[in-house]
């Protein structure tokens, strides 16, 4: 935190995103040089962190409402993916103009989704510049217990939560890309949920587990490159909504689903003893197998199937 | 941490950024969806976040190796003044596009600074966009211990660690306003040197500190604004360098120290009888009085002083 010598970004900090701190961690919040966490006993912390900017992210004409909500939610789709329990958070904030509606938009947005989590906005950063918004969001952890990337097993079968492509549909309406418009998928794009408690009820059943923010296929690949395994999907077993299934049949676009971002479910593998304890609604879609790469079996036929994640730097 | 699906993000980050963790409290450093950090019992996690934005806080033909000094040093600036260990941090990069050697000397000026103070770069974020720089750096502290804004007494002794106003003379030197151009004032503007080990040897000894980030009237203001407080200076007493004290003697700009940010000096106040315990080098400026405001004292005229930082938002 910058020592803020101006009247008007303190006014906008006062008005807009000092809503005091209310967390038992939070040790100094909001106003000094740095804020003060403290961490219980037997936790970690968990870190993480992700910018959306204007035109790359969202659109210039986002519902500011929406970008706050969004914001705080893909980051805690990264603390869900590791099974942290957030508790707090510091934005960086770099706005072209202050424009009390946005920011009133953004604010309501972005505490809505926070209290819904009993979560502090405890510091952060606000300059002048081209629309660019960074979170870091922080969570605990029992000590030795995250689960990560690295850690699926041969053997273990494969799940996810919710269902998938219904944000790509979103996307695509958003795009105009459609004429059938259901409410449901553009919802979905729009204010996605992060599955918070769905993560932590796998720490001590999952093994390894990763968000699914760049699509299945792309973000289950981490799991298989950082754990040295393959798997095959069965496509059929993909839960799908209605409005996908009903796109899927108007356009054979099969892939979608695998290929497509912004769910922010969780993809997670469990060893075989251990699928009894999970208490989460959630879809075995495959199973963990020793050939590196991921198979997607339709209809019988067992294709290996290549995904590539958005690409900001791409020619 | 975004799951990021690119090649190419993924090289940046491995060439340029992943230069793996040494430092025992990083349990998790780069690749997953969060970064896992263990804090010693009897600790605090202080958190601070500074943002950089091109044409706003450096300009478009910046050296990137002293901006990756920079943004490092001015987030080391704020954990000093609360007396804290920097221990890592995380980096949020939004580039307009992949320079390979910008990427290079950038990478260069962080990781030179972050090596002299063993400081683990464990996470962040890489995005397309306008070129926007936000560091969140993590510092321990003994709990309850930390150096606030708002502990300033009555009657306790104001300090300054090194020189005033160097680097407001190097900022003017960059902008080409002065056709004498010392080397030391330049280095001090771009290369600055956050006092981190004098922050910790403030523990247990200073009651209030902060960073001189924004100028010294500015920042001593909030000190005395938290605190409740007010202070004279005394003008004869700032410590100047040769160069400062030549460009006062031939402009007259007398309230250049004052006012002049970028220092990165810590400023901090002592209760009279701690003052044989402090063992850095400083200088006492003036004393903490009851009447609020900031008063300068010069040649034995007394008048009241408005500081006003740098606004981002100014019609």
């Amino acid at each position: 935190m910058p020592a803020s010598g101006s009247v008007s970004e303190f006014s906008i900090i006062q008005r807009y995103f000092n809503k005091g701190s209310s967390h038992p961690s939070t040790s100094l919040g909001i106003g000094d040089d740095c804020a003060l966490m403290s961490i219980p006993d037997g936790y970690q912390l968990a870190i993480t962190t992700d910018t959306m900017v204007e035109n790359v992210h969202f659109f210039a004409d986002a519902d500011p409402e929406l970008l706050g909500h969004k914001l705080l939610a893909v980051n805690l789709s990264d603390l869900a993916s590791m099974g942290a329990k957030p508790v707090s958070v510091t934005l960086a904030l770099t706005l072209p103009n202050v424009d009390e509606n946005w920011l009133a938009a953004f604010s309501k947005g972005f505490f809505g989704l926070a209290a819904r989590h009993n979560i502090d906005l405890i510091g952060g950063d606000t300059t002048s510049g081209p629309l660019t918004l960074t979170l870091q969001a922080f969570g605990f952890l029992p000590k030795g217990q995250a689960l990560k990337r690295s850690a699926a097993k041969v053997g273990d079968a494969v799940f996810v939560t919710g269902v998938l492509g219904d944000a790509g549909l979103g996307l695509k309406i958003c795009q105009g890309y459609l004429s059938v418009k259901p409410d449901a998928p553009l919802a979905r794009f729009n204010r996605p949920d992060p599955q918070v408690d769905a993560g932590q009820a796998l720490l001590d059943i999952a093994n390894a587990c990763i968000d699914i923010s760049d699509g299945l296929a792309s973000d289950l690949g981490h799991i298989l490159e950082q754990s040295g395994v393959g798997v095959c999907i069965d496509w059929e077993s993909l839960p799908l909504s209605d409005s996908v299934t009903a796109y899927i049949c108007a356009t054979q676009d099969w892939a979608m689903p695998l290929v497509a971002g912004d769910d922010y479910e969780l993809c997670f593998t469990v060893s075989p003893e251990k699928i009894d304890m999970i208490n989460i609604p959630c879809t075995q879609i495959g199973v963990i197998e020793t050939l590196p790469g991921l198979r997607i079996n339709k209809s019988g036929s067992v294709q290996t199937f290549k995904a590539k994640g958005y690409e900001h730097f791409s020619e």
